[in-house]
């Protein structure tokens, strides 16, 4: 006899990738960003008293959403803050999908889609993503309550165009989640399809490229109409004090941000060459990672082998053997060519 | 047409204690600590650096999970951390209730649990509180999913005594959820209940006693069983480096909150003789706030006139009309009284 509700006794939970709690390893597993925060939110930090911790903190997050809204050309109510957008991706879920009802999204992708709707009890339609990992045109026939893209995708780092996603949006009757959590270091966004379609939600998140994971800040972006609803379902004070105070202060640290972007984008163009001269399949990445398939070796084999190196990567099974690399500094992307050199020069036994 | 699912739609979700931006009120209305976190915790909160952000935080806080336990006499497998004990409680809810089962609890109580109720569809059953405030007898006999025991209640402040708790969590086949949110306040608390019965859940939170609630840090308690599944709800970042950091930082200040609590305690009896001088009817207080309602002036035109003159308490209207007003610091507790004595003697027009 179980207490807990049968679906939940059944799943098994989305699984993070691992957090040492050492600094022995070069991590490229988790796309956090290399490079720190720009100093501006160290001081921030710093500057910090009791007062702040004591009391509770603002529920709407005003003092963050007034400068972002700013930024990003939108009012203030079409902003809704969130602790990371994993609380905002579990917010949505919960205010648009019942029992039984559809949630749709192309495969593969963030795993946490299917685990969100399992415990909603929702029904999931994966449409998988064709070769050239543009958008499935079936999508739009799934009679979806929420349909999830994330854009750019984990883990392939792929980009689907504006104008695909503006057609879906207007040819569907639910909503359509853009999740944008790598968009900063692509090419293009999503952001202006909020104005034009009632149904369009698009997340950003501090964690990837502010160099805030820790912080636990991300933010969504949609019709008031949206947003008020989904503030019905959001804890009351679902962001922290300091993370409203410090995610203030990064968003108008945008000439640090634009540095940081330049950076991950030139060590993401040297890996995806060293790479491919390897052997390996690499996509073309929009985000702060790469997605690389070998044919001729194990890639959990060598995911083990770069591991006991003391080198970190993602390395996903589910009918894909890849690896999710999360591009790092310079010297932590030559040091993984060379281990990677060494692995695959390595004569079979 | 709405996009929302038919339950969020109708509902008009949580209303939190007024937050004002500014600090022009004497504010007693959020049971915030009058007084500041342990000058340790403010320390620890200077010390950390730009990598404590950068990368995402411990998803099973053991950090703060290893003291605890030590503390408190429990393995670290029967405590979860939360995003404040509102995030645990989300979590209970979509753990144990389905749509249409029942979660039931004595009223009045903390208004989060219906809010959280609805969200997930489930039945709610309220069952009155005796004139005494002791467990309603009946509780027993509902079959519910979940059954939620605020001790101390707010907004009464009265506590239930351990064997009453004790005797229901025999009794009933869910889950028996103790919030704990003021126990560092009472005389009495229930942990050791969680060692005795597979279906008690303590809550407790940093929010009160520790001074901490821009923190966002709670914590449960429970059968590893229970903590196991739960951890399959929560999202995997739930609480923030810099929360985690800090509640480890502050738990371990024991020496500094009893010296907080005993302030408290005098505060709250200097309140609850005033009060009653003034023709209050007060109930006895486990907690760091004073339950009062008067006969012959309107609960609300009191809350009114205070907020008027710079003084936030809160009003509760729910058949209850009376006032919850959070112990403070000496002075701000002098000028309530003060301002209530004025209130009440103005002869009416």
């Amino acid at each position: 006899m179980s207490y807990f509700r049968p679906a939940v006794q059944s799943m098994s939970g989305y699984v993070p990738g691992t957090q040492p709690l050492d600094n022995q390893y070069i991590k490229l597993n988790t796309n956090e960003n290399p490079y720190p925060p720009a100093p501006a939110v160290v001081k921030a930090l710093r500057r910090l008293g009791g007062d702040k911790l004591r009391k509770y903190p603002d529920p709407s997050a005003l003092q963050f959403r007034n400068p972002a809204a700013q930024m990003l050309g939108v009012q203030p109510d079409m902003i809704i803050a969130g602790n990371g957008s994993d609380d905002l991706l579990t917010i949505i879920t919960r205010s648009f999908a019942g029992p039984g009802e559809l949630i749709a999204y192309p495969w593969p992708t963030y795993s946490l889609y299917p685990v969100l709707a399992q415990i909603q009890e929702a029904q999931i339609v994966t449409v998988p993503f064709p070769d050239d990992f543009s958008l499935p045109q079936q999508l739009a026939e799934v009679p979806a309550k929420i349909i999830f893209v994330s854009n750019p995708n984990s883990p392939t780092g792929t980009l689907i165009g504006v104008e695909q996603l503006d057609q879906l949006a207007g040819k569907i009757k639910g909503v359509l989640v853009i999740d944008e959590a790598y968009v900063d270091f692509a090419r293009d966004n999503c952001l202006k399809l909020v104005h034009k379609h009632p149904n369009v939600i698009v997340l950003r998140t501090l964690s990837k490229s502010y160099s805030l994971a820790g912080l636990r800040f991300g933010f969504a972006l949609a019709d008031p109409g949206l947003i008020t609803g989904m503030s019905k379902i959001k804890d009351s004070y679902n962001c922290n004090a300091v993370a409203i105070e410090l995610a203030t202060v990064a968003i108008q640290q945008q000439e640090y941000l634009l540095k940081t972007l330049a950076k991950i984008r030139r060590g993401r163009k040297y890996l995806t060459s060293q790479l491919t001269r390897l052997g390996f399949t690499v996509l073309p990445s929009e985000a702060n990672f790469i997605w690389a398939t070998i044919q001729t070796a194990s890639g959990r084999q060598i995911y083990e082998t770069l591991k006991h190196n003391g080198i970190l990567v993602r390395y996903f099974d589910q009918q894909l053997d890849g690896l999710r690399i999360t591009v790092g500094k310079d010297t932590e992307n030559r040091q993984l060519i060379q281990q990677l050199k060494r692995i695959l020069e390595k004569p079979k036994p």
